[in-house]
Formats: structure tokens, sequence, C-alpha cells
């Protein structure tokens, strides 16, 4: 948690920029596994922490901008709660901590919400992603699930604050980056051909947790790295297979980071993973060449993409003009998901308010395959913290499916992509931060380049 | 998963027993910590787990008792799917692999429900435990959040059958136990003064991991034992502290083991605190000699309570008789949880269907602070899986709260229990298997005589 004036200072830049209403704030609840009692780990909501600090179940919070009020709604402990939980600050002196004056119990907030419109102000929410978000907005407004859509004012400006980190938000992730660059670097060292899939992942999670850190999503610790989401990790590893690692820790303070590496189970890459490696390697170092204030990220994703095209023309993959296959969408074979996206306390921060708002400014994304999944498209600003994530892949599934199809045979070369069926997937991500005149790599250096990963592997 | 033949044969024999209707079977969807598409790891409905065996989000199940039929609820695989998470088997394979010959897409469900009820059959359901649950009952049945309340002759059928394992589920347990008796042996080990709190809860994440198994629950590794469900890892132990582990394995199909330690954090106990663990460990142990089919485990608890007085009497911390000192409640003072529960697929397991069917047989529970806490009192019978889990704690808050009041001054000698205000909490726990003569330990032994751990810990 930052000092009580980060907090205060950002409720009020947020009020200024809404205007007028009523802005309402649902905190997290626990969730339950298999019952009620037995809860995941506690996750507080992001916007909630941004604005209120504080990392607790039961909490919800409305700022009053025509009245110019902040009450934060929650509940005291009971004895049965101090017998097994402990003893806690109270509600009001966690308050205080963020600067919120007046506290009510959790019971008092739909009525505080039913005079506001009485009174015929605005009420404000952002879009609900947890279905008891859902359930509390259809009891407190009456709106039921599918109208619940959440207040474009409210998130244009709570987007307009969060995307762009403070110094303190930025030696948070910092800290973040460090942990995930050692989960990194510990799990590449202790992989050996005849372990299983699920002895990395562990060793993720305890490099993280040893520094009291949570994953900040489920890893991938796989050798199937053309599967792009792949959480199953019962493959045995082999001598000549490749290793995709993508994992990040998350800080208590809910900052994270996340970072992919690929590396050869074996000591060294096979002379065909190297090459490609190497053309994953520059797409890679082209496009963090490229970071600076007020390029589209977008125009650096269509950079990464046809540097591949090129280099998967060498190999005879490709053919055609590289700016014709990327406009056209032909490099998604081979690379189906985006450069990157942005983070911080949301490992994709604010993914829940919704990526036309957080990294196209509420324009139309594209309905291109590939293109579609590119999460950030506008100009970078100083105070952006996105990743970088180029990928190259073979999925057998995908191939069949367009060679089928006879999709762009003007830049694919089916008949050489064949005898790359079985190759799998590369993937190498670092976290950028944009600066006055260009961009800082964020947390330790990772194993990057050919030479550097084979070096740490043997 | 175990053999198709299982769940038919599960199937059969709950639908024998509830007669008549429709039962509705609702599986888990993933959850969202901080938006939509950053899940937490996805648990399966243990209820549908243990009918339908598929732990996958998206599905539903009904069994229509009247006509006969048997349909699991689910969609099918996009190329887009394949991409993002892999190729998997298809609904139908899966369905085939338990026994169920008719699938159907998951929007076909509301209709399904809407003409049985047409043609006048009644739903029966289980309550829901998850918002997810609340609005698909909702948006299903029309029946609002705060009128689910399940059906009873649904929640009795499923009780009678989860309560009795099999051998093949035994077999599970029993493999859960040992990769939680590894935990906790390689925690016990590691520990040194000095360290913090979530080093050893990463070693029991490592462990777990390691062994392709999830924690079960969060685990409790702290030095503040008296706290019952501490789940903060922020402090630092030193020399002359007691460390308190609760944690446990769930392995992928779902069974889970549960086991308590307590030890030193120096090499050996203190003479005050290997004093009041002899005394745990008493309870401890005469519990475990009265285990055998048909002694209600109400009457286990009382025992181990009543032994736990006469301890204290000994330490001259309690007085009076130890029989009319556990009737009144006096002992919930140091002892003011339960005995055990149930333990299968859910750590406390069947929990979400009510304690009062799973460990009352619907008869009511007392209201008595500490014996409120106890989950199961029914006679044991032979194939009940259950956790032995006594423990004595000083927790300052409630010994103020008591003295304050003056309650049970004829039982308790306030003035020498504030000696041990700052003495923490001590349980240790193993899992037990009742047998047609008596009862098995379940799983690897971990230490549990005063001599055991410090022979561990030197």
């Amino acid at each position: 948690m930052f000092a009580k004036e980060t907090y205060v200072q950002r409720r009020a830049v947020l009020k200024k920029k809404v205007g007028s209403g009523v802005l309402l704030f649902l905190g997290n609840d626990e969730q339950g596994l298999n019952y009620e009692d037995n809860t995941f780990r506690y996750r507080q909501d992001s916007t909630f922490l941004y604005y209120f600090g504080l990392s607790a179940a039961g909490l919800s919070a409305i700022i009053d901008i025509d009245r110019d009020k902040e009450i934060i709604f929650g509940d005291e402990l009971t004895i049965d709660d101090v017998v097994w939980m402990g003893v806690q600050p109270t509600l009001r002196e966690k308050s205080d901590a963020v600067g919120v004056r007046e506290t009510r119990p959790s019971n008092a907030l739909a009525d505080s919400l039913h005079r506001a419109i009485q009174r015929g102000q605005t009420i404000h929410y952002l879009p609900p992603y947890r279905p008891e978000h859902k359930l509390k907005l259809m009891d407190w407004l009456g709106i039921p699930p599918s109208h619940q859509e959440g207040s474009v004012p409210f998130i244009r400006a709570v987007v307009a604050q969060r995307n762009v980190k403070t110094a303190e938000e930025i030696a948070e992730i910092e800290k973040a980056c460090d942990v995930t660059a050692d989960m990194h670097i510990a799990a590449m060292k202790m992989l050996r051909p005849g372990m299983y899939e699920y002895e990395v992942e562990a060793e993720l999670r305890r490099v993280a947790a040893m520094q009291h850190c949570e994953l900040g999503f489920a890893s991938i610790a796989t050798i199937d790295g053309q599967t792009l989401h792949n959480h199953g990790y019962n493959n045995r590893v082999k001598e000549g297979d490749l290793f995709l690692i993508d994992a990040g820790a998350e800080l208590p303070s809910g900052y994270c980071g996340d970072m992919s590496s690929t590396f050869p189970a074996s000591k060294q890459f096979t002379p065909r993973q190297r090459a490609v490696y190497e053309i994953q390697n520059a797409m890679h170092i082209e496009s963090v060449k490229a970071l600076r204030p007020g390029i589209p990220y977008m125009d650096v994703y269509e950079l990464s993409a046809r540097v591949m095209v090129e280099g998967l023309k060498d190999l005879g993959l490709m053919k055609g003009d590289a700016g014709d296959a990327v406009r056209e969408g032909a490099h998604a074979l081979f690379y189906p998901h985006g450069l990157g996206h942005m983070m911080g306390l949301d490992v994709h921060d604010m993914e829940s308010l919704g990526e036309i708002w957080v990294g196209y400014d509420g324009e139309p994304k594209s309905t291109q395959f590939g293109r579609k999944s590119q999460r950030l498209a506008i100009p970078l600003q100083p105070g952006f913290v996105h990743t970088v994530e180029p990928g190259i892949y073979f999925i057998p599934e995908l191939i069949d499916l367009w060679q089928g199809k006879n999709l762009f045979k003007d830049f694919i070369n089916y008949d050489k992509v064949e005898a790359y069926r079985d190759f799998g997937g590369i993937r190498n991500e670092e976290d950028y931060l944009i600066t006055e005149t260009g961009a800082r790599r964020l947390g330790k250096k990772i194993p990057l380049t050919p030479d550097e990963v084979e070096a740490l592997r043997s």
C-alpha cells in the first residue's frame, strides 16, 4: 500500500475527470473452490486497489462527486472472526490509512444508492467480470446481468489514469519483474530431459513464494509451446524438445510482471531450432528498437510481423511481399497473437474495462485473425508499461485448416511448412516502460539471444 | 478418473435412492481473479466429479429419473480454442468415457428443464455455493438467489453415497495423504529461526507441485497458531516460537489429504511447550483409540475435550469436574473447534451440501461455542474417512472476553491462564478410515509425539 496521499490524489483526479454523479466501486469477495469457505487465494479488484488501496474481502465504496463524499462500506470483525482469522485493524483504521473519513456497514450501501437515484444522481459503475458483481448490481441497482454494461465516462477516466504509471508504481512493477526474472532463470537452470513439465511449474511457484509473491497468472511451462495458453503440465520432457515458459510474479501490492522464455531441453538448440529462434529474436530486438513516445503500438506489431515474414522467406516457408502478407494477415498462421499488452495491477492491465478503451482509445478493433489479438494499438506515451512478446508457432490444426481452405497460397509454402509440423513454438517476452525519449526494460535481464540461452543452459 | 463402470454404477444407485424427478448437476466454470480471462486454477464441483468424472469448465448434466435419461450439456471446441488451449477430446468422447450416451450444446439446457417442468416433473438441484450457480439457477429455473435452497431428497441421497468411501476412493485418498505427509515432513525439516513464514509456505507448495498436486486448501503455516485459520505468512520466526502447519495436497482426481503438525522453531520444545504438547498428544491418542464403527463422533470429541480438561487441571489452568466442564462448554476457551470432519473429494467433504446432512443426519446442531464447530457427530461407519485434529490454543482476545464476562469461573483459573497469553496454539491432525473393526491411519506417518517431533527437528 502506498501513502494516504497517493489515494487521496488519485480520487481527486478521478472526480474531476468524471465531473458528476456517484461512482460505485465493487470490491472483490472471497471465491469458493468446492464449497463456500474453501476459498481461492484472495484477490482484490484492481480498480478498487488503485483508488482505495485495501486488499480485503467484503468492501465496497462510493464517491459521490456532486456532494463531495467518499464512503467505504464494510463490516467490523466479530469475536468469531478474531478466533478464526486473528486480530486486524478496524475498518475505520483501514479507511483512515487511505484517507477516507466515512465508513458504513455493508448493508447500508443499497440504501445509499437508492437515495442518490431519488435525488436524480447518475450511478456510474464499471463492467462486472465476476458473477458476484453481477448479483450485487442486480440487487442494488435492479439491473439484470445481461444489461450491466458499465459507464463509459467512468471507464475512460479510470483508463486515462491507470494507463500512465507513476514513479511509485514503476518501482513496484520493477520489483515484480525482478522476481519474475528470478523465476525464469531458476526454471531455465533446473530443467533436464526426463523431467515432467509440472516439476518446472513447481520451481516457478517456489521461487515466487519464497519472495512472498503469488503467481500473477497460471504459468505456461510446456514442450507444447505451439498451444498459446497451455495450462497442462503432464508431458515428460525429452532431449531435443523446445521448452516454453510464460510466467510472472504478483507482489502483495497487486503489481505484477510477465515474461516468457524459450530454451532447449538439451544444452543447445538444434540447427533448425536455432534458425527459427534467430527470426523470433530479430522480431523482438527490432520491436524494442522501435519503442518511443508517439509510435502507435500497432505499427510496432506490424513491424515485428514483417520481420518474421522476411525471416520465414529465407527459410522458404513464406514468399511474396512482407508488407502485403502482414496487411492481409498471412503471417498469423505462425504468429496468431499480438505483440503485447499494458501491464500494471493486472497482468493484462484493465482488461475487465475493455481493450477497446485501454488499447484502442475507443476506436474499433480489427476482426482479422491474429491482428484482432493485438491488445494495444494506440501511440505509446511516457509512463506506459507494456510487454514485448513476439512469437513463432507451428500449430498443426491451424496449418491443416488453412491449407484445406487454400488460404494465402501466394504467401505460404505449405509443402515446406509440412516439415515443421512438430516444431512447437517460440516466444520471448520482456516488460518495458516508455520514457520521455524511448523505452527502458523493467527488471533483471533474462536470457534472450540464442547465445545467452545456451550459455545459461550449459 | 475411474473406469466408466464406476460412474455408471454411482448414478444407478443415486437414481434408485431419489426415485423420481430430474436431477440437475451444475459443473463449475472458470473464475476470474481480476478480469474474466485471468482465472484461478480450475476446480470442478465435487458432486459433478463424483457422478460424471469430467474436470472441465462449461459442463452441466441432468439425470431424468422418470424417463431414464442421462445428458451432459457442453460445447465443442472452436479453432480459436484449439489455437489457445490445444487439442482435446470431444465432448462426445469425454462423455463416452463416463458412460453417458447423450450430449447436447449448453444452450439447450434451459429448454430441457422447462420441458420437464411442463411435463410436471420435479427439478432437484443442490444448494449453490458459487455466485455463478446462483445466476444459472435464476436464469434456468427462475428462482431468485435468496430462495435457492436445494432439494433435501437429492442432498440426502448424495450424502449417503459419498459418505461411505469405496476401495478405489480410499486408494486415491491415501495417495493424497502420502503427498500431504511429504509436505509436512519437508517443511518441518527446513524451518530455521530467522526464516519468514512464507518460506515455509513456499516449501509446502513446492512439494505438492513436484508431485503434480495442488494445495487442497490455503495452507496455514504460522507462529500464530492460536489463530485458527490464519492465512497470513508475514511473520519472521525466532528461537522459542511454536510453528503450526495445517496443509494438504489435492490430486488431479480431486481427492485430498489434510494434516496438521506443530513443532518448535528451535530444535527442542521448551518445558512449558512440551507440557501443553503432551496434553494435546494425549487428546489425539485417546481419540484415535476410541475410533470404531458405531461410536458417535460427538462422543469422541467430548472424550478429547475431557482429556484436555484433565491435563489443564494438572497444569493448574482448569479446575472442577471434567465431564461438567465439557458439558457446559468451558473447555472451548482452549479448544474452540471440533475434533474433525469428513474428507474425500472436498477437504471438508460435502460442506456445500450442509453439515447438518453430512455429519448430523439432519438432527439440529448445538449452538454452544466450540461444540457448534464439531462438523461430524453421527456414529462412525466402515468407509467413513475423517480427520482427527484436537487442539489447544491461548487466544488473548477470547481470554479477555470470557474473563471480562466472568464466564466459567468454576472451571477456569484465569489468573494462571494469564501466564500463557503468548503461548500460541498446538494442533496435530491425521486422517483415518473407519474399518469393520476399528480404524486405520491413511498415508505416511508424520511425527506426532514430542519425541518424534524433536527427533525430526534435530
